[in-house]
């Protein structure tokens, strides 16, 4: 049957599949520092030239920010939307990095071959796996078993702002029967998972302004009011004693979880210990009543990403500073307003403003969570396939991470969304040392193959 | 009378005393960062060759650190010994600053000239005011009037870890009858002052470390816990709600104000309004039941003049950070011991750290405050001086800076200090465009020269 011969083809084009992610991984396509602006417009012209090989459509669509990919090929069967993202998190601290960022290798571990570099897991080696798996497919078959749209944007990690105007102005051209998004993980790094629930993310950044200008400590200290010390204020006011988050009305809208649901995610025995264990810590430090599956999937955070104020160089410096920033985001759940909460969050730092301070607020993204519907049957076809190709069954997951695009399918194109992706816990993504596993990458371009023969 | 013709002698010398000012100024001899160790070098070179042309017997004296300058000069009269610091403080942020901080020159402004430049009040100009007094003396009499040691330090902007023990090792030659300190201001920038109270410095650098690497505050937020948050509990809870440290045990030991220096302070009429209003605020922000002059003078600090911790580049990350780090610095006055607050605070901190976090301190210094007693009669004799060189009367009083080098020269060679200076208000200190007004730098010259002529 042509689904072995498929899957023979890409254990054969492993080393071949593998230099072409290496390729692009090169490619320092950091999406939120303008600096690296060309680099995202040649990531995406490098992927225009794959899907270009592969006899698809292919082009680079502009924005007022990074391009989108954009690529058709015509087949029979459902019309499938695949998204991925080309844009990577920024590489800093550089000094933790055991290899240079964006020189990628392929490296021995204990666990087995891993695909080191920026962007290996989040997400250029998730996006290659669809893209290898077609190529395969074609391969082996001469066409593809359905209809494919290739979507591909550059700027999921700095707040998406060309994405909502670039789906509503090309709605037509993009709407399928089923979106395909790569960009999440294995449940526990080994249990295969399509993600059914999403938090959302507001992001916002504030700068506090005190004094008009630098000032000494001893000439103007325990007179001058320090922006240091009001902002310190204000983020420690953001969680009470139980680790709840004390804007006012937070909470208000968020439904109890499902009890079936409730019921599934303790058959998954999440152990949270090993958990966080593995990144040096123990203690669940989220909400006191709530379970750690809860805290991660199904409960809103507020978490401060970056805080900066005064002198941070070598050495001491005795400056009272004229201002303090910090940037904070909020993960969202089903039944919170994204805008309501911004404006909460605004109003919680003003009523917390001595006279002489003033605030300046950035609005870096808003979007709301999203809880996606088993009941259409190519949640169970594609079940079945990750089951096949994994030594576990699949599992309908939450995830905490935001995965805006799901949201935006939904709500812009009418097309509902499965979130499949190979991703370990230990990839560090966002981190130092990034990593994917060589296992990821095979056993994800073999899953797709088996979900579009599913499919079709 | 000679001394008519030595102030005669100053003013004619102004522009040669001004381009020897703005060549010291050039030299980046910022203390704190080792990357300009050099520049501290040159300064020393500088001064040593500049006291040399005055016919002193000058040399750079090694530390482990900074070099100190020493020159003696021998002479009938009471011993005086010098003191002023020829490092400066970093000069960022750059891009505040309206010319190059190292490029220094004369601006006229509409309140008179000034010169501009990172250490042009703090403390380069305020100590060429006592060379060029000298150097006005020896070129109208031949000599100078007292005997004088000169003594230059390069780290006091960086906590003086070599000032103890150079003191402790040159006792006996630099033990002096009276101590003469140049690095404090006018009184509300138009009434000479001579600083009999000083507070001491506390410095201290925590760094909170939660998770072992940074994490993605989706796939983590909620369930690890963030330093970010840790810290800013802990900096909050640094202060009440009535402006008062909260670290256990820290106002013990701290007497009243005498009835006497209170009457004196409250005929200052200090305009706290306008003094804030200089630097855009309004309000005084520290123990609600002080006064002004109190918060500065007489009643201990807590700031915060660093912080750092997660992304704080360019637009947005959703990094949950594995580390987070404050600088904080205690004024400290009176009867307060630094060593038994430094472990007050340090245990405050550790008191509030959640099971998963760990803390490491770094030790940016210690100097208790100091309290001159002004019955010796040098006092009256400089004070006298001073009024007659300027529009109004000087005044003893109190400052909130910390100059430790008063109280070691008390406690190690037994000699008592004066401290005056002519630095203004609006100098800019620390702070981007320092300056230093020309009638500070000319009025600070004359002013030694009747101080001198007063004490021989």
């Amino acid at each position: 049957m042509s689904l072995d011969a498929v899957l023979n083809r890409i254990d054969e084009q492993m080393p071949a599949a593998t230099e072409r992610l290496l390729q692009l991984l090169r490619i320092p396509s950091i999406s939120t520092d303008p600096a690296y602006a060309d680099h995202c417009q040649a990531a995406a012209d490098w992927l225009v030239s794959d899907l270009q090989d592969l006899g698809i459509a292919a082009e680079k669509r502009d924005t007022p920010g990074h391009p989108m990919v954009v690529g058709h090929v015509a087949g029979t069967g459902p019309h499938l939307l695949f998204y991925g993202h080309y844009d990577v998190q920024p590489a800093d601290p550089l000094d933790l990095w055991e290899r240079a960022p964006f020189d990628p290798a392929v490296e021995p571990t204990p666990q087995g071959e891993v695909i080191r570099g920026r962007g290996a897991s989040d997400d250029k080696g998730q996006l290659m796996t669809f893209v290898e798996a077609c190529r395969a497919y074609k391969d082996v078959t001469g066409s593809l078993p359905c209809r494919i749209t290739f979507f591909f944007e550059g700027e999921e990690e700095s707040g998406s702002p060309s994405l909502v105007p670039f789906l509503k102005e090309n709605t037509e051209e993009l709407r399928a029967d089923v979106a395909l998004i790569c960009d999440t993980g294995l449940f526990q790094s080994r249990t295969p998972a399509i993600v059914t629930m999403l938090r959302g993310l507001l992001g916002e950044e504030l700068t506090i302004t005190g004094p008009d200008k630098d000032l000494h400590s001893g000439l103007y200290g325990g007179l001058a009011m320090n922006p240091i010390r009001v902002l310190a204020r204000i983020l420690s006011d953001l969680h009470d004693d139980r680790g709840r988050v004390a804007v006012p009305g937070f909470y208000d809208g968020i439904p109890e979880l499902d009890e079936a649901v409730r019921a599934q995610w303790a058959g998954l025995a999440f152990d949270h210990a090993a958990f966080l264990g593995e990144v040096g810590l123990a203690h669940p430090a989220g909400e006191a009543d709530r379970t750690p599956l809860e805290m991660l999937w199904s409960r809103p955070t507020a978490e401060v990403n970056g805080i900066q104020g005064g002198y941070t160089g070598a050495g001491f410096k005795t400056v009272l500073p004229a201002k303090a920033s910090a940037k904070v985001s909020f993960r969202l759940v089903q039944g919170q307003d994204p805008l309501r909460l911004r404006a909460a969050f605004r109003q919680f730092v003003r009523d917390r403003l001595p006279p002489d301070c003033s605030v300046e607020f950035t609005d870096h993204g808003a979007s709301a969570a999203s809880v996606m519907s088993t009941d259409a049957p190519a949640f169970e076809a594609a079940r079945r396939a990750l089951s096949e190709e994994w030594p576990e069954p699949a599992a309908y997951v939450g995830s905490g991470g935001s995965i805006p695009i799901a949201g935006h399918f939904k709500n812009i194109l009418g097309t509902d969304a499965m979130l499949i992706g190979f991703g370990k816990e230990d990839d560090a993504i966002h981190s130092p040392n990034e990593k994917y596993d060589m296992e990821s990458f095979h056993r994800g371009i073999r899953s797709w193959a088996r979900i579009l023969d599913a499919l079709a």
